[in-house]
């Protein structure tokens, strides 16, 4: 049952684990290129030799920047942390069914919660997508602490 | 000796791993549940949508939120490379005792540095936590660098 | 194939990965040290505990701080979901040699990316170190999914 041991494409839900695992770090990444785009169209960089070759000025406190940049953060505050206690409670021999519906309900709050960040929807659809994923979060954490006692 | 080839709940070492991992995934995400407690609580506000909804306004320079902000970067910044390279470390076969010594030893200084930084305890006690933390990642990620000499 | 399934010393493409990740896990926790340094040579801190006992002050807009502060970041937002991805990667069973050849450029851009960053080098060498790191750890993240299909 433990089904984070055989660490090949044989295991259905490692190559789960895998998939999820991958999406989420792109949509991660990604956000640096979203930044990019409005530092350029808008010509505010947050270093003077970035804005000297493009004809811009240094600005740390743009609101479409900044707004971005706080996604950003988000991510590395909840997609990091879970893409490394994820492996771990695998390990602990979950079940396989259960375990899936947790990775892709995570995977799909945090594309939501990008979107509705980045689009501005009124709350409480950030919030709420926030608090599902770390909901997820938690719930694995809790699960392999009690599976090592 | 090699004590992460065998990852399942029958190897201690790994088991060892997961239980401090869990503690400090726990704690890292946590931090969001304090910046917002301390946001709601002063209805202060990093977007103007969540400040809409609550009666509050958007402020980014309130110096009790930031203070909480700078814990939870400070857990981003050590915890996660530590998460990273201590299986790392473990895959190298060290000796277990010393192993377990240095994770009890990392997650205790970072429970110490969260609770001294958030409660305002005079120096030099948030800096001697932090560099013994910082200490016990560097020590390892040596030991990892040499072994693969 | 499967480059990953033998976490062992004895699996070359393994202890590679071993090398490359302390380097940058290294790298990354330096940064700490660098900000530090700047703190400490010029008396300028976030918060008035620190500044109290070496007669600083608080400042949170420093140039060279927040340089560094932002090369760090940059550090999170890149290295770690690299080191995330590639033992993933490894596992879909790559080529060696080319998956030798990604961790390497992946570690040089991350190192120059530091080094032009802190020196204020002019553009576009920094845009480039990140962007050719940028771009191997969305390729392993890309042959990671296609995996997966």
């Amino acid at each position: 049952m433990s089904g984070m041991n055989d660490l090949t494409m044989a295991n259905p839900l490692f190559v789960t684990f895998l998939f999820y695992a991958a999406i989420l770090v792109l949509k991660t990444v990604l956000m640096s290129l979203a930044t990019a785009r409005h530092r350029i169209g808008k010509k505010i960089f947050a270093n003077p030799e970035d804005a000297k070759g493009l004809q811009g000025k240094v600005k740390l406190d743009d609101p479409d920047v900044e707004r971005v940049r706080r996604a950003h953060l988000n991510d590395l505050e909840n997609i990091l942390p879970f893409l490394i206690i994820c492996p771990l409670y695998l390990a602990t021999g979950p079940n396989a069914w259960m375990a899936t519906m947790l990775m892709r309900g995570f995977a799909a709050t945090r594309i939501i919660h990008t979107f509705v960040y980045l689009n501005v929807v009124p709350q409480p659809s950030r919030g709420l997508a926030f608090m599902v994923g770390l909901g997820i979060t938690i719930y694995m954490t809790v699960q392999t602490l009690l599976a090592t006692l």
